[in-house]
């Protein structure tokens, strides 16, 4: 199974008419009109719609919806709508509601509020979407399924209680192995019953909140047991499809969200699809992040793009309307990274409840002469003139970063050294440094294949498992470069330490050992002299954390100026086999990250065309022996280059040739077909 | 009903005689005539002394406290007690103790602890009520009834829940309607069932707190239900004194208190009452607006304040003492804004429990020589020097400020723009502008006869109820002035929005349409540059909030200076009829808003005579004929203005010609009986 | 009974051998010989492993451990292991989990877990540690008995109820006589049956936290209880062992540790013994306060140092290592006030759960040459050198700082004045000035016999209990200087005001008469001027509290400058029988205290020779004729100064004269044994 066929990039997103008379309806055609809007998220929260009470399933909506929709030739992603439980099962099966972090079992309210462990849920839901595959199955407007929408959060419940100990007795096998796994000798945490195991919440084994746990092994298990509980629900409706269609399906994920661990999902998905509401302050290359941590999830295949606001959020504090141009940038920013989709949340605006000033094309007035409305429209025609061209075009990377959400999850919920040294803003600022270089980067889990990459990114990779540091290690003796950091190789599957000299399993990859390290409030920092040989000095900071290195073959590539461990190395690398591995002690200010990496791709011609100008995005895609060159500018100035490709630009049309001046305006894109 | 009769302005405040021996009650009495206290508040939480057990009521100490009180020539305002329920009530019916916004089903302790839902508090309170009115309703010192005491907070217990659908059972009739109202096809929360609703709090629609729903409709309707439901306790109490007693009653309240719409309240009230314990660091201002919006919720009739500090608070982070004279200047200020009372919270501290370092007359010392007793001492020689005089006297005002606690919470609660933009501060602002300027003003409901105004200012009148848009264009078109501001007129009485552009009904007043508005953190700002024509521009800050306006009639008085917005208008004015809508686009500083409303005063001749004196406050009483010109000067320093007006000062008994210096030092105080 | 008999300091500290396969125990031993370590703490968290259910014991491994421990010639200090219950108690007898302070009833999960009121922990706690005892009471390798493990925390269960009901009753004897000890009359609290009353938490009493209390006598008596309740656990174990073993007993304390009195348990250790984690930033002279204040529990005898980190800690948001010397540093510290022993948590890294990065000698790869291993290497056979010459030791202090736990708490859970000025930062403020200033001071209950000291210092001594007034107006009327300050003298033993002037019955000895206080925010602060007759000035800030100071006898020796209190005494002495005294009516900061202390301590002679050099730390200990002068240099830079002892270093063995220069690196430390 892949991606939905279609002819052009689709263009909507969510709609909502069941919140309307159909009379509005016909406005709302108009406006798609007007818009070039070809498809539409359908039925996203209809649960109580399309089943309103247990026995009772009622689709004379959703059927109306899609038939409108194929009379005008629209094409429909129709979800089974089950992220939202209705009234009346919470009211007949109470124990469909969560029991929350505090322990306290929730009422009905809100969305996103079953529990997975529920059968009543799970039976339910399950049929629900089956009903609905067996109803649309064969509707001509029906191109995709999109099984409940954003899955996340914990529950804690007494079915959950039940369901983590199967799934720990289907992990471990016997008790003995349990409490080896978790150390549970600690502080008297001898099992001799699965029954005594409880979710590790406030109530047990938490204290200060979900990070501050007293046994890493049980909280870091939940999280991997709730990734498959969910999962388990996403597979028992797309089950419940497959009974009916084989039409592709997706959920809409979050990218870089913490609670669900999706390389866990990715072989389960036909296609990756999310939704993309960066917060306000976050860099333009987290984004980029973003997308290709979708295309990662499933080698490379192109994404959808689900969701994104055309003008601004609601949940925030402060939601700033998007600038104008922005819309469109990102829009093809998405697409550059290898989303074949562009759509919204939503086509119109709510007229109640929470999201009643969440963005929309259409406003509460219906308008169709907004800045809003008119800058979609603009882009609905733009895509219209590209049709079918970057269709499952694919990203040539040649340098590949690690993503791995136990790493993720280890680090942040252990107690020692600095809890301010975040995961997610390291690896955001390793991609950070990559992007502005302009590498070309795939986005990869642990488990990937990395024999086709010269260059392999692993920040702050706590935890190492199976045979990871092996393939490491096999990346540089054929000549690439690891570059790995402070905080890796600390511990193994079960969160135990490993019993060797820091940085563990890397040690022979880096050439290193380390005793101690030092860790000091984010207000503080010291100077880190970065040099080459033969190159110039740089001086950075560092911060958060410092490794105390003792070289055991490295050599140095930056030293500490201060405190006791002064003139020792903050940055190492270490001749192995053909190639290298180079190691970060500390944390680097952005500065000092970005000539880390420069000086590594500059070892392997990897730095882009556009790295000296900052915030001019390049990244390619090809397919069918075409190539597609990329170039968005996010800066808020003019910016001009001499072209290095030859070729046409597919939204204007113009030819472009080698070295032809380039001239992009605050939010300009090219999209140039190589010659 | 009305006012209390007084043959002058009452003095004194709480008095628990009942916490000491009554060889204490000497040394009180003594003090009282030292300082000229003639009305005594008692009994406020007497609940567990006047009946110790539900068959036993025991009156004699009140008894013995009234019979001292009128030996002595004093008043009382004597309390039903029900505030705080005795320990004995909690353990037979532990119903009567509140279910909290986390769900948790308290138990007995601290005060304000009754769930007005619990059929058992409300059959006990009501009766104990009866009994005392019964018991006292003739005797010769009581003036008045004082009903339980600073209602407030919310219940989520299951005794509410069923009283809440009732309640919504009564306004909306039928599932289908409040379906609509709430919007419930969003989110798929279409109920079949009332049983199915639940109150909203962190177990149900909420996140992150009271302010963050995922429906505002239920938690608006939740806070309106509050206020019902809590009002039906009120009134059962005075239903059972009006058995025995036809003296007014009354409840003391807190002004600018969120969780009670006090004006739904007013018709209930025999007279309002409230206790002014300002914060640290607010403007002098928000004092009068309180005062205002007291005076405001019966017609203009005088309130009595009921409760203010004589020298420090206890429940705050930092209690400062009074200083000097300020105690004496905040006690005039209540009179001048239409006070008939000058009353304490309390005659001598408490030896014990939370409030034992709240402020008092008496320290602990019992001492008659304190700073603070010697200023009340004063204050009250200077009251009995007054009499009579101002007892009753209206104010003559011409300008109104709307105040809508509808407004205030839907804002409030509503996902979208700034969660930093508050309705208080902005109504405050306003307010202070218009306190500055030395306009008289009346601060009244949506619901009020706007025909006597020339001026209206309603800032952040998010909803709009009625024929409110209609009487506000009345105002304009007879040639008054209505100013509003972003945020208004946006949704209707179920928080759904109008469908319509921005600001929905206010848009033929105002002249404008917005299709977009910026929400920015509260650290951003821009320049606004505003003018009149011909007249001397003034660049002030605008932050939080920023409609794009296109004018449709309007022109512009301001316009923004930076951002894509740049160059568009701010503010605006808008002919309309004989007169002019304004709209202020965006958040102003001080500067801005003060800037804006003196142009509004200006046009009608509203500005007062000190209105370039800072913080020297003027206002005017009328009654009988007779007319007061209170001057109280606010500033730290002393002030020289000539006099605008002719009389005698009634505290001094100086005759002041027009023309004539006045000189105030700080905290001084003029009341000008006009010739 | 006393401490345990050594022949030398002990060294070493926690070992749990039980976390590992028994050939990791050679490795341990061969690394302990190296490190000179002959002290094991063994069992503190093994109740799993010595009793797997409630009907079988096993303890074969803490056999072997012992049996080691001896063959090697290392001692023993054996733990109950009762300060984690496991998972099987939690599973049969629910009620050992903890309710907390929201009023949550527990699951199992972390430690120090348990209930104190609960029937089944109190019978199995007492019944295993009975078990230990028989078990090991003769093995040669045991010299103490080490209870539980830093007994803290609360718990509000239904048990605990039942229990503080007991031990109201008899406390009070009748509800009478606890209605006015909690003066229940206030807000209608008076209790009529012991079952109305429950524990004091956010269910009841409390608002915003376990400091906002409604009645601070509840909240108080259920920090009383919780001290005596969970004493009683103690007592229980430490019966239960003395059936079979007359070994000295302790529990590791936490020194400044506000949940519990320690003073209450002092008469129940056979000795005293404590784990010192400072706080990055906090003063080094709170260490040596903290050790004064063990040292205080049984009048002077030495204690233990039971528990500090080689390196790190690991819950601390973030974790330095301890630099180069620091842990020498600290060690001879705290030998230096008082300890007979130096002990680490812990011999070896754990390898997981939530202390796996919790600083130890032995780090995950087991190395003998880690700077931290060499370091206590280092150590070890410097206390080799030293042998048995310091035990016993006592500290000749004429200084006495009062350190009271119902201070503490009826201050901080007052509502009223300033919640920013806290009991800790007064205490820890005015032993810093002390330490600065060279003094050797005690550290004391009020209850202590103050006939041996010239100088009694009692910051914030807000409750008077008992005869506590007249004693210090003793050492005053002998001659000797009494110190206190703002907030002092308010309150009786139940939390209730003097009913007389402030401070109360500290009136006469401090000759002032206080009618207000005033109380601002932190960032207040205004200079006030200090002056002894015929020395110079000195300006300093005052904040937080600010006493109007009336001067009844006392002469003032500072003032302030601002407010309306400008001129009034910030600081007072009075002359009182032969002695002094003083007053200080604010807070003033680290400066201002000095220089009273300063003053304070001239007075009598005693302030240090090296009173003048900035954290150059003396103390001196005493034994069986010897005395021993310790220097130690805190100070990151080295000092010089001239000796004014002569002896002989007995930790080098050189010879010092008196008036030889005596130079000291950063870290370094003299321990002179005088001639």
């Amino acid at each position: 199974m892949s991606l939905p066929v279609m002819s052009k990039i689709p263009f909507g997103g969510d709609y909502n008419p069941e919140q309307w008379d159909e009379g509005v309806w016909d406005a709302d055609y108009r406006a798609f009109d007007l818009a070039g809007i070809d498809l539409l998220t359908v039925g996203v929260f209809t649960w109580a719609l399309t089943q309103p009470d247990e026995e009772t399933y009622d689709f004379g909506t959703l059927q109306r919806i899609l038939d409108r929709a194929h009379a005008e030739g629209r094409k429909v992603c129709l979800a089974t709508g089950t992220a939202a439980v209705p009234p009346w099962l919470a009211q007949r099966h109470p124990d469909v509601c969560r029991t929350d972090f505090e322990g306290r079992r929730h009422l009905f309210g809100v969305r996103h509020n079953a529990c997975a462990s529920s059968p009543d849920y799970r039976r339910l839901a399950a049929a629900v979407a089956g009903r609905i595959a067996e109803r649309f199955a064969d509707h001509p407007a029906v191109v995709a399924w999109h099984i409940n929408n954003e899955y996340g959060g914990l529950c804690y419940c007494e079915n959950c209680a039940a369901e983590f100990r199967l799934w720990l007795q289907a992990r471990y096998g016997t008790l003995d192995r349990l409490n080896d796994a978790w150390n549970t000798t600690f502080w008297s945490h001898r099992f001799s019953d699965w029954e005594q195991i409880v979710p590790p919440n406030m109530l047990s084994e938490h204290w200060r909140g979900p990070n501050h746990t007293a046994f890493q092994g049980i909280t870091l298990d939940y999280h991997r047991f709730n990734t498959d509980n969910i999962l388990r629900t996403f597979l028992e409706e797309k089950d419940a499809i497959r009974a009916h269609s084989d039409l592709p399906a997706t959920t809409n994920m979050m990218a870089i969200y913490r609670h669900l661990d999706y390389h866990r999902w990715a072989p389960h998905l036909d296609f990756a699809s999310w939704d993309n509401y960066p917060t306000d302050g976050s860099p333009v290359s987290r984004m980029a992040l973003s997308h290709s941590l979708m295309r990662g999830l499933k080698d490379g295949q192109p994404f959808w793009l689900m969701e994104q606001t055309p003008t601004m959020t609601a949940t925030r504090d402060f939601n700033p309307v998007k600038r104008p141009g922005v819309m469109r940038l990102w829009s093809w920013q998405a697409v550059a990274h290898g989303s074949d989709s562009v759509l919204f949340f939503q086509m119109r605006h709510s007229k109640g409840a929470s999201e009643k000033y969440h963005g929309a094309i259409l406003n509460h007035a219906g308008r169709t002469d907004t800045r809003a409305f008119l800058e979609v429209a603009a882009l609905g025609a733009e895509l219209e003139t590209v049709g079918d061209r970057l269709l499952n075009a694919r990203t040539p990377a040649r340098v590949a970063l690690l993503f791995d959400w136990d790493s993720w999850w280890a680090l942040e919920i252990s107690d020692g050294f600095s809890r301010a040294a975040k995961y997610e803003a390291q690896v955001v600022s390793y991609y950070e440094a990559l992007w502005q270089a302009g590498a070309v980067v795939d986005v990869v889990p642990v488990t990937a294949d990395l024999s086709a990459y010269d260059v392999v990114v692993a920040p702050f990779l706590h935890m190492l498992k199976g045979d990871t540091a092996t393939r490491l290690e096999d990346v540089a003796r054929r000549g690439g470069t690891v570059l790995t950091t402070v905080m890796s190789g600390r511990v193994d599957e079960d969160d135990n330490a490993f019993l060797m000299d820091v940085p563990g399993p890397l040690g022979d990859l880096t050439g290193i050992r380390v005793d101690e390290t030092d860790s000091l409030p984010p207000d503080h920092s010291q100077p880190v002299v970065l040099a080459m040989p033969g190159g110039a000095e740089r001086t950075v900071a560092a911060s958060h954390l410092f490794d105390v290195v003792q070289l055991r073959g490295a050599t140095a590539v930056g030293a500490y100026t201060e405190d006791f461990y002064a003139g020792t190395s903050a940055v190492t690398r270490n001749a192995f086999g053909e190639g290298e591995g180079w190691y970060v002690a500390t944390c680097l200010d952005q500065d000092g990250v970005d000539w880390v990496v420069r000086r590594v791709l500059e070892r392997h011609g990897l730095v882009g065309p556009f790295a000296d100008v900052r915030d001019l995005e390049h990244t390619t895609r090809e397919v069918d022996g075409r190539r597609y060159e990329f170039v968005l500018n996010h800066a808020a100035v003019p910016v001009a280059v001499d072209s290095p490709f030859a070729g046409v630009d597919i939204l204007t049309g113009r030819t472009i040739g080698e070295g032809d001046a380039l001239e992009l305006g605050p939010a300009d894109v090219l999209v140039v077909e190589a010659r």
